[in-house]
């Protein structure tokens, strides 16, 4: 028999430029709201790749490509089933940005970020999407996080 | 409500040196057999580089260090669940090779490779492991293969 488990499927993407910005999202959501990266869910049968494209999209107005696979979240959701967050990052797009029902979307200076609310250890996040020897960002239990 | 999906969840490593040798497993497998990489299944709350680490020891015999996240592998059983694989590689490794129930592990050179029985599509495997510019080996409903 298969072994198979349930599990909640998303993606977020951290498009930069090199002046030292990045896209963020002021993300309206009552379980993790504040700056974020864009993202959302893996639809049904969908590549991981193209859904980042899709919501980057969807929620930015920008066009991205070659997006690149730079890590997996996880945490165990207290019902038992596994969320998962597919990172992937990008320098390469086009159109322009515009916000959508899910949160406003700006470019912000790296060196800024302090001024914003931004969601939890977002700091974290953005330092592990610039270090490509980190693999996973995991979290435990007691939502302990390990960087493996 | 959060959007849950069933999906089966593994990971495969390419252990390698650098003199053009893999370490290879002649898997005992009636739905996937013939030589691959060595991998299992994701336990319940399992970080994935642990899973691997893990998967590999169990497999091999070999420890492995600094594991590599290099993508992702999907399809849509016909059941209607995904099963994804998560691609690891790794040069560093300590420990004497042995085999286990799942079958017969030993290094081979890639230019050897054509002498050997392997799984499907397994030298589009390792063309994915060695190209870092891709992310995705995805099967679509009628399993034609697509590399994103």
């Amino acid at each position: 028999m298969a072994r198979t488990e349930t599990v909640v499927l998303t993606n977020m993407c951290m498009v930069y430029d090199h002046d030292g910005n990045i896209l963020v999202e002021n993300r309206i959501d009552e379980h993790w709201g504040g700056i974020a990266f864009p993202g959302g869910h893996v639809e049904k049968g969908e590549p991981f790749v193209d859904s980042v494209i899709r919501e980057v999209y969807e929620e930015t107005g920008l066009t991205i490509r070659s997006p690149k696979l730079c890590g997996l979240a996880q945490f165990t959701h207290y019902e038992g089933w596994r969320y998962i967050v597919i990172f992937f990052k990008t320098d390469q797009f086009s159109g322009e940005i515009r916000s959508s029902d899910e949160g406003e979307v700006f470019w912000v200076k790296r060196s800024e970020l302090c001024n914003y609310k931004t969601v939890p250890d977002f700091e974290q996040i953005i330092d592990f999407f610039d270090n490509d020897s980190l693999n996973e960002f995991f979290y435990d239990g007691e939502f302990n996080l390990s960087l493996l």
